[in-house]
């Protein structure tokens, strides 16, 4: 399975208003908190890899998942395969990874507001310290990302947003970019 | 918190009896099926190290488990510092370590029956391609190993068991010991 995304800058308020024009369904609220590891054996900003583990709170409850990203497969949506599972005890798990030689690097904090439309899950993120974007995402398998990827341009457009504005840099790629990294 | 624990070679019908006239409290039985890892950037049979992924069945069941285990602090009962939590997926748990360069080394499969015995927990394994035996353990802190290995002999003498007869390997190292490894 994977994953197409298409993430865009964007004012969330008019945003907003134009799903509720559109008649898009809200389906949640979140807060995540994740953190992102080094691995004492790779430079994943060289190998295109991430490990993290995400602290996700929804009605006052907060789950922890641990996840791996693998390599880009297709640049213009920023696909990549993932791996995935939710953990009982996130701070077991922080403890493994770091015994394991895996080093905290940086936190990324960002309130979600999730929307449905047309087959598409639109995000509105609240990103501390880098800014407010908007992502249309859906999962296909892999013959399918081209067709995904499309329609996730006419969601943008739908929305008043230019997919020429994509932005291909992860919010941890922001955030370090604005730490001078 | 560490964990104490000695570990005899006996034939379990004998000591399951010797339980019943003591009237230990029979708390659960449990089939555990252990992967352990090599890391990619360690060699754990040097650092003295371990990670595994328990699924464990208990009354048709399954929850699977990842644990980290440290080095020895106190070599005489086996004593290391375990960081441990559940997972949801264990399939995907496998998959996050694998994709992150670790591999399944060996895996060790064991039915175990529990018993609480004055303050200890008491353990009858068969593990398979290995043989059967008899663990005595208990958590306690820093402070308190001494004593409460000196506790665990005393259970073993109760039962019939030699401390003396200790086996200081793990059912991992004798599995790969029996592989001729």
């Amino acid at each position: 399975m994977y994953e197409v995304e298409v993430k865009v800058a964007a004012d969330l308020d008019a945003v907003a208003g134009r799903l509720d024009e559109l008649g898009a369904e809200r389906t949640g609220d979140v807060r995540q908190v994740d953190v992102y590891y080094d691995a004492p054996h790779r430079d994943f900003a060289e190998t295109d890899e991430a490990l993290r583990v995400r602290r996700e709170t929804r009605d006052g409850e907060t789950e922890t998942r641990i996840t791996y990203k693998g390599p880009l497969v297709e640049r213009e949506s920023k696909t990549r395969e993932e791996v995935e599972t939710g953990v009982a005890d996130g701070e077991k798990a922080d403890a493994i990874f770091e015994q394991l030689g895996f080093e905290p690097a940086a936190t990324v904090r960002k309130d979600r507001r999730f929307y449905r439309y047309d087959g598409y899950t639109v995000t509105l993120d609240a990103v501390e310290d880098v800014g407010e974007f908007v992502e249309v995402e859906t999962e296909t398998n892999e013959g399918g990302v081209e067709a995904a990827r499309e329609g996730a341009f006419e969601v943008l457009r739908e929305l008043g947003l230019d997919p020429e504005d994509q932005t291909r840099t992860s919010y941890l790629g922001l955030l370090l970019d604005d730490a001078g990294e």
